[in-house]
């Protein structure tokens, strides 16, 4: 592809021209192509390092100040859902990166997540050549005003109570919940506090309006810690 | 204690004048100590919830412009080290965070990432009263140039082979390490790339200066990885 027609692609898909070329250029480079040097500037994995933070604290601000009412278990349940594989994946789909992306085709189908994590060194790129406020305006003007709906990932069921049950029988381990407070916070609403137990070790905390959504935040807690630090929870296999 | 004792002890310990106090009252505020009241806004998690991504996308980039010839997996497992509550908990103290933290005395026994969480909820505050930049000086300027010597902590040995190894054998699972990838990067340096297998699945891929740190970020790498997806490794207990 001539130099002109990336810059002129890319222009059109961030809003905004970029400065340093370069920075993009090593964005779309898929590890695949950079032929048989393994030094680092040759792939993309570490503007993705850099983009995967990056984008985390954007998603995170955005989630901070839409939802003033929520507690940590819901935004980071919510955070989750906007920063996975699946997500992105389909999030670079929409922007059309494989226009950009350099990879050798047999390498596309093995690598499914080629796309999603060009999207992350995309952001790498766009921190380094215009800084954390131009990350930030392409991700709120452009990706959530056109190509990611919120409010409809928020919907999207994904059912932790049921994985963390999942992982709990393949080791062998007893699951429990606990309801461990319930109050009204105000006139209407009713808020729950439960905590997880696997193995009799509180592995989880969460709070919610009804005891489902309590249940499923405290279950993302549990999940996050029992994945971390399994050796609290299991007898030698 | 007065505001104006908290706020002189803040102004010097930010090396800034804050503004908005209330997002740093509420940053010192242990969920322990917000009453029976569950709401969102009468503890410090929302801000450890935003302060955290805050804090790896400023360490992201320290490491990124600091090593520029390392691979991802080096500034991975380097960036594990600074935001892992051992390693924050410890900054906490150095800043004597312990002065403006409010906390039910016979709750810190308990919680003993109290004071790195608070941490975390700090650079939340600072985000929220002063932008993104005045987190990244506050973080350079004060912490990486008085109180955290990332050279040090990168000589900081966490085993992630035998931590991998002790997981795998906890589960019954085989491991091994595949030397894929062996050249000279310029005429004095010998890279080598190593693939882990989990049960003859491909959990982590690790390039290194030497055969012994390209294993450590392939475990790094893996053990991320079957953390987050047991399921593709383990037989059914």
């Amino acid at each position: 592809m001539e130099e002109s027609e990336f810059i002129s692609i890319l222009t059109d898909m961030l809003g905004f021209a970029p400065c340093n070329i370069v920075y993009y250029k090593h964005a779309f480079m898929h590890s695949s192509c950079a032929g048989s040097d393994l030094k680092a500037e040759y792939n993309n994995e570490r503007l993705e390092f850099l983009g995967d933070s990056v984008l985390s604290t954007i998603v995170s601000e955005k989630l901070y100040k839409m939802y003033p009412d929520k507690q940590e278990g819901f935004l980071s349940m919510l955070r989750s859902k906007i920063v996975q594989r699946p997500t992105l994946n389909a999030l670079a789909v929409k922007l059309e990166l494989e226009r950009l992306v350099i990879i050798k085709s047999d390498v596309v189908a093995c690598h499914s997540n080629v796309y999603g994590n060009a999207f992350e060194a995309l952001i790498g790129a766009i921190y380094l050549d215009k800084g954390f406020h131009a990350c930030s305006s392409f991700m709120n003007d452009v990706v959530f005003a056109h190509y990611l709906n919120i409010e409809k990932l928020q919907e999207l069921e994904l059912n932790y109570k049921s994985r963390l049950l999942e992982w709990c029988q393949k080791f062998n381990l007893k699951l429990e919940f606990e309801l461990v407070g319930e109050e009204m916070v105000n006139k209407n609403d009713h808020m729950f506090k439960y905590k997880v137990l696997v193995n009799d070790v509180t592995a989880g905390l969460g709070n919610g309006f009804s005891k489902k959504e309590a249940q499923q935040y405290a279950s993302h807690e549990a999940l996050n810690f029992v994945r971390r630090k399994p050796e609290v929870f299991c007898r030698k296999g």
